[in-house]
């Protein structure tokens, strides 16, 4: 492989959303890039941590319109980094989990650059700031994370076997397939199963709601939810009325 | 329920090991605890955030040792929650992904003291600081995360759910199973599914190894690996392997 200079690609993660969820590893990362490339879902508050000098490009991808394909942000990515010293690939959530950062490694392996990697807070560990915890003992000892939008636009298989699971069940970009999650769920008579939506976790204008699996399409018609969200499918979802209803109970004795 | 008063208890992930991988949120609220009481997996740099006058507490449970016990934590988070104002309580990892925060959120929630939860880097995130990504497109479309320590010492009977997917599998505590774990893949005829230890991940004295599944005891013994550690079981983890290679081919044409 050609080693072309000492340039880094930087693959940050920007966490779920509220700014201050960004790690400090990454604070400083930001502070000294020359260029970031940045995606939709990422705060924009986070650019202003940048220097003055610091070019700023546009490369989101929204899930179901206008976008900047993964080959033309491998192309950009590229460009800069045999140009600059400090490119940073800043990502909504984590780079790794669903983020397709590792594409973004191997474009700068392959150029001889040097790659960098900064883990972010995921979206599903925004179900804990709604109370949501991803396991409890004796509730659930796992976690699936599926996504709900595969390559070729279908459902993961795995949520079969994944309903057959005592894990708490996580599905990302999940909401244009929230009929066939529930159908799944009630094959396995479980259509009973707590779930929740949750909107824009960790920001202000962050939504979200508690139904029955079964219900899920309904319930996020009823109260217009839309992407950017999680479905998180489980026991877990309810427990904090379950731990709340029981501390109310000891109180009365 | 009684409320006490305004007093709060802040359940703060510390992240996998390295210092800068704490949470700006979580900085800040260190910095202004007054009470912080820390796990074994903490770094005990991120103590020297705190004011001089505040009271660290340490209440670490060693996996197979002497511990805190859980009861008596709870018994130490209500002690301090009635007295002080901000009291923090400070978990490797992230706090709700095996952590047992939620169990101290019941804690605080039946005293009637605030809670806010701020989520941590969790050690399976480690995996791509070792380029390792979670996911992968046509790779690996989920992550199942799994515990090798129940409650009652058992396996998961997930895993056998796990083994057939098509997620990569991360196990924490699970170093004392690893005889188990590459049964339950031999079983269903994936014995040579690629697989990597990482111990004290994100950390200068990180250790990792990468081996077939089947593997796993054999090679964990060879390198001295121990607690703490995760394991992850994947196409992925051989994937920086492919990657690179592909390149080298590329360059050769």
């Amino acid at each position: 492989m050609k080693v072309i200079n000492e340039n880094t690609l930087y693959i940050v993660g920007a966490g779920p959303g509220n700014p201050e969820l960004l790690t400090i590893k990454a604070y400083k990362t930001i502070e000294k890039a020359q260029v970031i490339l940045y995606d939709n879902l990422v705060n924009k508050e986070l650019l202003d941590i940048a220097p003055e000098s610091c070019i700023k490009y546009y490369v989101g991808k929204h899930p179901y319109g206008d976008y900047v394909s993964q080959d033309n942000i491998n192309d950009l990515i590229a460009f800069y980094c045999e140009r600059y010293e400090r490119v940073v690939r800043l990502k909504g959530g984590d780079p790794y989990l669903f983020g397709r950062g590792f594409e973004e490694w191997a474009v700068a392996k392959r150029l001889g650059v040097q790659v960098e990697y900064i883990p972010g807070i995921s979206s599903m560990q925004g179900a804990g700031w709604n109370n949501i915890p991803l396991t409890h003992r004796n509730v659930a000892e796992g976690v699936w994370i599926l996504t709900g939008m595969k390559k070729d636009g279908s459902l993961s298989s795995d949520l079969a076997l994944a309903a057959q699971s005592s894990a708490t069940v996580v599905i990302y970009m999940g909401m244009r397939k929230l009929a066939e999650i529930a159908r799944n769920y009630v094959m396995y008579g479980k259509g009973d199963l707590p779930a929740a939506i949750i909107q824009h976790a960790t920001l202000p204008q962050q939504k979200s709601v508690v139904c029955q699996v079964q219900d899920l399409l309904k319930t996020s018609e009823q109260h217009g939810l839309g992407h950017p969200a999680i479905i998180v499918i489980g026991e877990v979802v309810n427990l904090q009325y379950a731990l709340t209803l029981a501390a109310m109970k000891q109180d009365v004795v």
